[in-house]
């Protein structure tokens, strides 16, 4: 055996399941504690298991003897059992950190008291209605209601809309351990996977989530429409928030990007998420490998947390039939990009986590165009209006800017060969002199887009794509465009005399065809598939060549050019 | 469950047991049938397993009587129990198939009658030294004695180098019986994952192998060196040599690539293989996902077999001591795109396959970067000298080429740019007037090669960049040289005004900086690690003319142009 080491884990549902796939491949043993027919011990054969649920503290007790670290994959565990085993074998993460993040309002008070942006939030255990209504008059409407404990998947929620609804919602939520927090009004939510080791802190990549129901429906990696700046300042958050808990794994940490931009954490996992499955697929390290090693103490090399290609996580809930879920995978078995997860659950009863779906491609708008038709379907089988379904816009991958409107007719042939050849553009006037702030602005954050080429368009002085090139480290095509004097050579010149340092890529004055090729080139030098489609258009042009040859040799010189009206 | 079918293998070593991870992850039950610890039954916990040997015929009916359909790890099993059983249970590939090519002759002589290309190969049976001899001398030495049954990783061959070897050969071999293969003077070795569907055949990616000591040691997707021409046409060959045969799923195809780029078969294997490891990761469908796909009638998009990334996989077999596979791994730990897969095999004796580690990276050149010392680590663990290790070389992204070698002193600081900004090139002298031969073969090949932007210098008609630019769909940058008239006019406008159709991204008359730099930004287009080094480089610039600003300030003109001795 590789490692002669044991590791316990409290629960066997599909995080553990998953735990176990990357424990078998590095041959560690896991003993389960949880029913005998539970997902993670369905693929994992050895006598160490143990039967029984992970609430019962002589069950974990006897886990504990039999293992040299124990660890979670659900945090609504018995923390005061951890607290005895301690002593005696190793739990990661701590049973403090549990203990703290199991009781969400005190998750909160601790996330708040190390400095930890949080959405406000205020006890009402034992207040009742009228604890209730005196949070709705400070904190306004809607406001969340949640059960301190053992909540999740929204189960032990509740979104207070009026005054009205106070009384349903204390009896919603029974006799729970009830807090309120104030409505965060999101633009998107977002989810950094982080890891603790002996060393320090890692973050996975920021995703974006999208949740129906309460429940996690989508993760796109990276999010959709959120600037570079923003999914550091996401992971940077959510690593001072980890760093402020003991022990050891990893954590999940979900939160919302407010629309001016300010990240609140939400919530915190202290174990393997479903915001982090696509780790799977998408990053050389899984969540579940990096959970193992940090517990472990094997070596994590940071930059085994990228990105290898974009990615969309969709879950497989159960559906209105017993078999919607299955009829979920038999779709995704025709979409070429598609890892399907099914965990080994029993009956699928509606909104159950029964699998997941991760589809990879080059690019998120290609995983969003193989992903819609599951999601659409997904939708069909819930009985769900089309209409709800989430946008899917092609990112653009060429910017084509130019400094007035009257640059747009020069510009139709190319934006026609762009269309022709699939590439996603946008098309925007911003002129050097006249809007120099707004230039400036477009093109420092170009790289932090889906943009990977621009096309500037200008006649006379010609400064905007030089300018451009100056604030962006993409490439730059310049388009010099015909003036009213000096026959395009002014034009022409600014452009391809730009000081050394800062390249612009200049065509042929008015060739706005050529500057739109050279973009599809660039993109082509990575992208097979726009590759692939150049060259096709390229042998067509080289047919239609050869054809007029024939033609010409065919008819003779002289009807040739009667034919072309010319004789 | 989400197929109730069940699926039946013969065999449970490390191919079984990756067949099950895939079958696994859809909820479908996997029965093996091998010894009790076996790797596959380790991560495949039910009550359906059946407790012998593969090639024990009651065994066999055992299983295909608990099964929907039986398949196999490995060919040396019994064909006959399977014709006996194919009545009753689907077995895919079919038992005629398994029978011809385990019997490596035999499979030979089969794909030489349906037109397929393999080594020449003579049978010997009952021959004894006599028949060697005249062997020896029609194929000339040296040449392959091998077994023609139960023979695999180099078990069962003889490499016969001169007539004095003929005896020991035969005692070598034992009373197997036993063929003749004329040696194959091959460039390298190659191998397709062939996927034999309901509906037709699909194939993989082609890779390299390499072997050492007859056992495959690497393999490398995409293959080093070789044209995107020659690996389609290793493609189609494995495509024709597998629609030869009967039945469903995966086939490898092992092959040679001679010297004089001719492909010939070497063996086939019906089943998942060694070469295909790297599919786990690499590829949207593992080869193990397409078999148990292909067995079972799941729809397989053919797309789903590219791939994702390029990839080399690594075997881990057993060394000159008891952990030295365990070292391994150990190392591996801290290469951050390397993932680990240990198969649960007992001892290690050296040469056995205990596991493989795979790294995928955005290029082959790094993942060579990030493979060598794991590479490294393993020939000195086996004690052999590091001379002979794999060459890496970082393999070109661009091209400079320029008409004459008068160009070569405007380059140069665009040469040193690309040094230091850590761009891989190679720079060629090719003119468009007195080698358009040359310069045709170069840019129509270049797309096939790690190229991926290419700057053509030239002075005077300048055709050199639009002359590539033609022949190719990579990007071309023109960087016009001022010739002996017009001070470089001539050039910067055969480069711009390139007809509609072939763009030439032109820079400033004798500005290699900017041409250099406009490659580094392409590459940027999608290379983050390379965008990144420009954006540092940039902030360099912009510091330098920031410092020099105050220094203006801070001592006045007068002061400052003396500085520059210009006062």
């Amino acid at each position: 055996m590789a490692d002669s080491r044991k590791v316990g884990v409290l629960g066997g549902g599909q995080l553990g399941r998953m735990l176990i796939e990357a424990a078998n491949r590095l041959n560690i043993q896991v003993n389960v504690l949880d029913a005998a027919a539970s997902p993670a011990k369905q693929i994992s054969a050895h006598d160490g298991h143990i039967e029984g649920s992970f609430k019962d503290a002589s069950a974990v007790k006897k886990l504990a003897q039999a293992c040299d670290v124990v660890t979670v994959e659900i945090e609504h565990v018995d923390t005061h059992m951890l607290e005895e085993v301690a002593g005696e074998v190793a739990v990661e993460p701590s049973w403090k950190t549990l203990r703290t993040i199991k009781d969400k309002y005190a998750q909160k008070g601790y996330l708040k008291e190390h400095g930890v942006d949080v959405a406000e939030s205020e006890d009402l255990e034992g207040k009742g209605a009228a604890g209730l209504k005196a949070v709705g008059e400070r904190f306004g409407y809607p406001f969340m209601l949640k059960s301190k404990t053992d909540a999740y998947d929204g189960r032990g929620n509740y979104v207070v809309k009026t005054a009205d609804e106070i009384d349903a919602a204390v009896k919603a939520l029974g006799d729970r351990p009830l807090y309120a927090e104030r409505w965060a009004d999101f633009r998107m939510e977002l989810a950094v996977m982080v890891v603790k080791t002996k060393d320090g802190v890692l973050t996975f990549p920021t995703v974006e989530t999208v949740h129906e129901d309460s429940i996690c429906k989508l993760t796109y990696a990276p999010p959709r429409n959120v600037s570079k700046a923003t999914t550091e300042r996401a992971q940077e958050l959510a690593k001072k928030a980890i760093g402020a808990f003991e022990g050891k794994g990893v954590f999940g940490v979900e939160m919302f990007l407010l629309k001016d931009d300010t990240l609140l954490i939400n919530e915190i996992a202290p174990r393997p998420h479903n915001s982090g499955h696509y780790t799977i697929e998408a990053c050389p390290l899984s969540q579940y490998d990096a959970h193992l090693r940090a517990i472990l103490d094997i070596p994590i090399p940071p930059s085994a947390l990228r990105l290898r290609e974009p990615a969309i996580m969709l879950n497989i809930l159960g559906g209105k039939n017993p078999d919607s879920h299955i009829q979920v995978t038999h779709k995704a078995y025709a979409s070429p990009n598609a890892s399907i997860h099914l965990y080994g659950k029993g009956d699928a009863r509606p909104g159950r986590k029964m699998g997941h779906i991760t589809v990879t491609a080059p690019s998120l708008a290609d995983a969003e165009k193989e992903m819609q038709p599951l999601i659409d379907f997904v939708d069909e089988q819930k009985g769900k209006s089309l209409g709800a379904r989430t946008a899917t816009t092609d990112e653009p991958l060429v910017a084509v800017i130019m400094g007035s409107d009257s640059d747009l007719p020069v510009l139709k042939a190319g934006l026609q060969i762009l269309e022709k050849l699939q590439v996603p553009f946008t098309v925007r006037i911003t002129s050097a002199h006249r809007t120099p702030d707004w230039l400036r602005e477009f093109s420092k954050s170009a790289a932090d887009t889906s943009l990977r080429v621009i096309i500037g368009a200008a006649g006379g002085a010609a400064h905007l794509p030089g300018m451009c090139a100056s604030w962006t480290t993409l490439p730059v095509i310049g388009l010099p465009v015909k003036a009213t004097h000096m026959d395009g050579w002014d034009s022409l010149v600014s452009m391809t005399q730009m000081p050394r340092g800062e390249p612009v890529a200049t065509v042929g004055i008015n060739n706005s065809t050529n500057a739109a090729l050279l973009a599809v080139r660039i993109l082509g030098a990575t992208d097979l598939a726009v590759r692939e489609r150049l060259r096709v258009w390229m042998e067509g042009n080289e047919k239609e060549v050869l054809r007029k040859d024939q033609e010409l040799l065919d008819q003779g010189f002289e009807k040739y050019l009667k034919g072309m009206g010319k004789w």
